[in-house]
């Protein structure tokens, strides 16, 4: 079997089955953007899933060796356990080869897996915008990556042709690509889906907290916002709290404008002052044209239930 | 023409023909509740539309005027126009004549209403739980009041007949009906729809304050939860004041429980407990199944760009 002009890599390596890398398995395979696809998960559970729905032509649970001869090893785990990953794979690494991942953080990443790179390897950090809150491989979707953006936060000196090769990759899945300094990316996403993650967390669990009559009803009347905030606070609890230890600087300081925004309204409500609300909510229309106008790209996958 | 065997009143009266009040026509011109429907609206402007769409039999700006002689009068302005316009109309009112109205609020909407209302006269106050984010009464949909909840909030000596009436005219939009205390109401609301919509307000307006270059990453990179956001933070603004400054005390009562929850999780991110994130994220999924449970009748209406 040679090697096909659409094909990214000879091998490529995704560790991590959960709802992104089995997307991943799933857009790679349906591209055709390898020979061999190898798949690790730490739960054997899960590797028997990976196997049931035929996603990849290896899966096992030992890392080190389904990183071994891969040109491209992908990584789709919780941000938190990848310098454990790192420290492992790192040694047995081809020359040449390339770690990307699609974590929602970029800085820590790169602070985790750098050190242990060898010179003969590439680092080529990517966040695609894409996802869904339901968790597990049988949840993956093929098509998650297509007409989204996927961010690439290489650092100035990473080697052109490992990038290219990644830009490739998710081209090759239908992305469409952007370039972005790990720090910059950090505090834009640290406003668009961290904080709207930790709030809607939050409010979800003073509803939780609330007595058991007054919280069946907030359940039973659960439109206009709240049914929203739900669906948003359903996300993987493990990638989130990974997401907000590691990308804490960004997110502190974002919370810390939110809350004195807040204070203000609060303050506002109390006095009774109309104008200072009605000025508030009028202000924040015109962002919701801007983000309408740019269309979908950037638009979560449809509830499913 | 007699009076149809459907046909919930001989006239009613909608007072506001925005989204809401021309829904309201909508659905009661397509489901045959009355004989004569009058529209009133403060804009001139918004008049000439109603006649331009065809909404009603009769639309003038004078509220007293269209008051007279209808059996139903439906409130569908904000809710801080309400005691000017009872004034107004309650000298006016038949004897019998029942007085309704659609505010998001219901303990407010009583104190304006009741010291205005004649011996003879009733007042059944309702909260549709719909609605959608754009204003105006060319964004009315007739069939928007479908499935959904309508809570009623009459008080305990409320004429039954009265009570009987406005929920068979709910009922004839298609609404399901729900009776609540005015007060009761107040608190849920505030939790599952006033709280939400004050947080989406913030954080999209925490984002509109960013320097401009950031604000434009922002906006281009809006999945994950600020979409969301923006779409509810792009409902009416003069709705949403008067929502805040009429239910001012349970929205400052659950306000103080969200930021206490808040500060917790901020001082969690501060001091890097892993634990104390991954517990809460994980509680909070367990609503997320009871609300998708629960169905659709208190889901928004769908996006429509």
């Amino acid at each position: 079997m040679g090697f096909d002009r659409t094909m990214i890599a000879k091998q490529i390596t995704i560790i991590g089955a959960g709802m992104i890398g089995s997307s991943l398995a799933r857009a790679i395979k349906a591209n055709d953007l390898c020979e061999t696809l190898v798949i690790s998960d730490a739960s054997s559970a899960v590797c028997d899933t990976v196997r049931t729905l035929n996603l990849c032509d290896q899966v096992m649970p030992d890392v080190t060796k389904c990183a071994m001869g891969s040109d491209v090893i992908i990584l789709a785990t919780p941000v938190g356990a990848y310098e454990n990953i790192a420290a492992k794979i790192c040694p047995a690494l081809k020359p040449g080869a390339i770690i990307t991942d699609v974590g929602s953080v970029k800085g820590a990443v790169i602070d985790a897996i750098a050190p242990h790179l060898p010179d003969s390897c590439h680092l080529v950090p990517a966040h695609p915008i894409a996802g869904g809150e339901k968790s597990g491989p049988e949840h993956g979707i093929g098509h998650l990556f297509q007409d989204r953006w996927c961010i690439l936060t290489p650092s100035d000196n990473t080697d052109l042709q490992a990038v290219e090769t990644i830009a490739k990759l998710w081209e090759g899945m239908g992305a469409i690509i952007e370039y972005m300094g790990a720090q910059r990316h950090d505090l834009v996403l640290g406003i668009t889906s961290h904080l709207p993650h930790l709030i809607a967390y939050t409010i979800v669990d003073t509803a939780e907290q609330l007595e058991d009559d007054l919280k069946s009803e907030v359940i039973k009347y659960s439109a206009g916002g709240f049914r929203d905030f739900t669906r948003i606070a359903a996300s993987d609890p493990t990638m989130w709290r990974d997401v907000f230890l590691h990308n804490k600087d960004a997110v502190l300081e974002i919370l810390q404008r939110f809350t004195e925004d807040l204070t203000a309204l609060q303050k506002s409500i109390r006095r009774g002052d109309g104008t200072y609300l009605h000025d508030t909510f009028s202000r924040t229309r015109d962002i919701r044209k801007k983000v309408i106008g740019l269309g979908e790209k950037g638009k979560p996958v449809p509830e499913e239930g």
